[in-house]
C-alpha cells in the first residue's frame, strides 16, 4: 500500500496524459480536481491487485464524453459518488475499493478525487493500460467482465443505471444517454470481484503512470531533455518530429474525431505525417507508411517543453515530438485487435506491432 | 370491480383505436396478446379508482416507439413484466395494480395482458383521456407526479431505469434510448399511489372506450352506422368525408411524423383537407380553417367499414370520415395547453376549443 498525497498528482497527471495517448480529458481539470478533494478529506490508499480478496467488491469510477466538452465543462466528484452510491445500491453491497477505468488523463486522476472523498482505496490497475473511446474497449470485455449494470450521472441531477446483453451494448446507451447530458457525464461501471480483477486488469498501471510523471517532472527540473526521459521510462520510440499545420476535429456522436497533420522539422524536414484520433490518437502515418497503429500508443509532446498534447489541444503552429509506446501484451492477441484494432475504427489498415514497425524503416 | 373476459377485448381494442386518435400502436396486435394471454392465465379484475387505497401502489405500463415499428415486431407480454419487476425492485415494494399510461391502441390493450399474467388487478383509468406521443403528455405531469422512476427493457434483455429531473427529462433520455433499441421497447413508468392516482388520472376511461367500442359493435352487428353511433357516444363531431390522395411519413427521432392529404366526397365534394400527425392526430384544417387541433381528439374511420383508421394505416385511395371529439377538461387549462397545445407541436395555430371551431363554421 502507499499513501497517495495531493501533490503526488502533479507526476501521476503528467503520466496520465502520456498513457492517455492524446484522449482521457484533460488530465489538469482532473489534477486540480482530485488536489482540491484531498486536501479536503485526505491522502488516498493505492493498494495492490492481490491485496483485495476473491470476493472483494471493486468498482471503477469514470467521466464519458467527448474531451472538448470535458474541457468546458468543470469536472465535479458529487456525481461520481452519486453513481459509484447507486451501483452499490444496484448491486447490495458497498464497495471494497475504487479503480480507474482507464489510465490516461482526466479518468486517471478523478477516480483520486472519489478514493479521497469516500475513505475507499484505490486499486494500483485499469482495464486498458491507456486510454480508448468506447465502453466496450477494455480487457473486462475480453475477459468476460460485462460493463453492465452501468450507473450514469449528470451533473442536473438525471441518472440512469443501464443492464445490457453485452459491453457493446451499454456503449451504445451510455453513448445516446450522453448526448441527452451534453456529452459529458459520470458512471460506474465495471464492478468486478476480486478473481475478475485479476484476469481483467493491468496491474500496476497508476504506479507506472505516475513513474513516468515523475521521471518527466524530475528532467524539466534538472533541464535534461523530458521527451527523452519519457521514451526511456515508457519504452517507446520516437516517431516524428514536426510543426502542426492542420487540424480537422468535429464533434460527433459523444466524440471527438478528425486528424492532425505536421511539416516534419529536423530529421523529418519535408516529410508530413498524419495523427489520426477519436478523442485518442489511433494512427499515426506518413509517407503512405504506419509509423503506430491502435492499440500502441501515439503520444505528442510540445518539443519546446515536453508536455503532452492532447488531440483537442492540438493546434496550429505547435513544434511536437511523437512518439509510439507498445501497449501491453493482452491488447496484441486476435481477439484483442478485432475490439481496437486499427480497422475497428474504420482505418484500412491491419495492425502491425510498433516494434516490427520501427525495425521495418 | 368488473371481471373482463378475452372476448371482451374486441370492444375495448375497437374503443381504445376510437381513443387513440390515429396512435397508441396497433389495437390489433394488443388485442391478439391480450386474449392470448388471457385465455392462459384467465380473466382480469378492471377495478375503480377509488378501490386504491391512498398508501398502495399502481404501476402503468406501455409500450414506446413508432407505431410503424410496433406494427413490425410483435408485441410480447415478458418485457413488459420485466420493466414492472424492475420498477418494483427498485421502488422495494410490489405494485397493487396496473393500469393504462394512455387509453390509445395497443397501449389501452396490453396492460391487460400484464394484468392476466401476473394476477394484478388493472386500474380503470389513464392518464391521458387519449393516447399523445410523448412521456410528459399526461395529467400525471401537470399534477405533480413523476414519471420516473422508469423502467425500461427490449426484447433482446437489455433493461435501463430512468431516475430524471422532470418528464420532460425522461422524455429524452427515453427517446435515445429507444432509437438504440429499434425504435420500440417496454416500460413501466408513472408510479404513483392512491392520492396520485385520484388527481393524476382520467378516471373509468378504460370502460367509456369499452362502451364506445361495444356501441360500435352493436351498429355493425345490427347493420346500422357505426361512424353515427362513434360520433353520438363519444360526443363527437362530423368534420370532413375524404378520400386520402397523399401520405407523408417519415420516422425520425422514434415518432412517425406526417400527414395526410384528403380530397372531399359528399358534401365536401371539390374540398380538401390535411391532418398532421406525430403518431397520433395533432391537427386537422381544410381551406386555411382548423377543424380540430390538439388536445381534442381527431378520430379517422373507414368510410365502408367504420373501422379505426391510424395515421400508419391511412394510405391512397382509402375514403373516410374524420370525427373531432372534445378532450377532457383538464386538458383546456393553459398550463396543460403549454403542454400538449398545438404549438408545442410547431404548428402556429394557438388552440381553440373543437366545440367553438365547429359552431363557428
Amino acid at each position: 500500500m502507499k499513501l497517495v498525497q495531493a501533490q503526488d498528482l502533479e507526476a501521476i497527471a503528467i503520466g496520465s496524459a502520456i498513457y492517455g495517448t492524446g484522449g482521457g480529458g484533460d488530465p489538469y481539470i482532473g489534477k486540480l480536481l482530485a488536489q482540491q478533494t484531498m486536501r479536503q478529506h485526505g491522502p488516498v490508499r493505492l493498494i495492490d491487485v492481490d491485496d483485495i480478496g476473491d470476493d472483494d467488491l471493486v468498482i471503477p469510477v469514470a467521466m464519458a464524453g467527448a474531451p472538448t466538452v470535458l474541457l468546458e465543462k468543470l469536472a465535479d466528484v458529487e456525481p461520481l459518488i452519486t453513481a459509484l452510491r447507486r451501483l452499490e445500491r444496484e448491486l447490495g453491497r458497498p464497495a471494497t475499493a475504487v479503480m480507474s477505468a482507464e489510465v490516461g488523463g482526466l479518468n486517471s486522476t478523478i477516480p483520486f478525487s472519489v478514493a479521497s472523498a469516500t475513505g475507499l482505496p484505490l486499486v494500483d490497475a485499469d482495464t486498458m493500460g491507456r486510454a480508448f473511446p468506447e465502453i466496450q474497449m477494455t480487457l473486462a470485455t475480453l475477459a468476460g467482465v460485462p460493463a453492465s449494470p452501468l450507473a450514469m450521472a449528470d451533473e442536473k441531477g438525471n441518472s440512469l443505471l443501464i443492464t445490457a446483453l453485452s459491453n457493446a451494448w451499454t456503449e451504445r446507451f451510455v453513448r445516446s444517454a450522453l448526448t441527452e447530458m451534453g456529452a459529458s457525464s459520470y458512471m460506474a461501471l465495471l464492478a468486478m470481484n476480486g478473481a475478475q480483477l485479476r484476469r481483467a486488469t493491468v496491474r500496476g498501471s497508476i504506479t507506472q503512470a505516475w513513474r513516468a510523471g515523475q521521471a518527466w517532472l524530475d528532467a524539466r527540473a534538472a533541464h535534461r531533455d523530458a521527451i527523452s526521459e519519457v521514451r526511456r521510462v515508457t519504452g517507446g520510440f520516437h516517431l516524428f518530429t514536426g510543426k502542426v499545420v492542420d487540424v480537422q476535429r468535429v464533434l460527433a456522436g459523444g466524440f471527438c474525431r478528425g486528424q492532425a497533420v505536421l511539416a516534419g522539422l529536423d530529421a523529418h524536414d519535408g516529410q508530413r505525417a498524419v495523427l489520426h484520433f477519436q478523442n485518442e490518437f489511433l494512427l499515426a502515418e506518413s509517407r503512405g507508411q504506419c509509423l503506430c497503429a491502435t492499440p500502441d500508443l501515439i503520444v505528442m509532446l510540445d518539443l519546446d517543453t515536453g508536455e503532452p498534447i492532447t488531440a483537442e489541444q492540438a493546434r496550429y503552429g505547435l513544434r511536437v515530438a511523437v512518439l509510439g509506446v507498445p501497449c501491453v501484451a493482452a491488447w496484441r492477441s486476435a481477439e484483442a485487435l478485432d475490439l481496437v484494432g486499427p480497422q475497428r475504427f474504420g482505418y484500412p489498415q491491419a495492425y502491425v506491432p510498433l516494434e516490427q514497425l520501427t525495425q521495418d524503416r
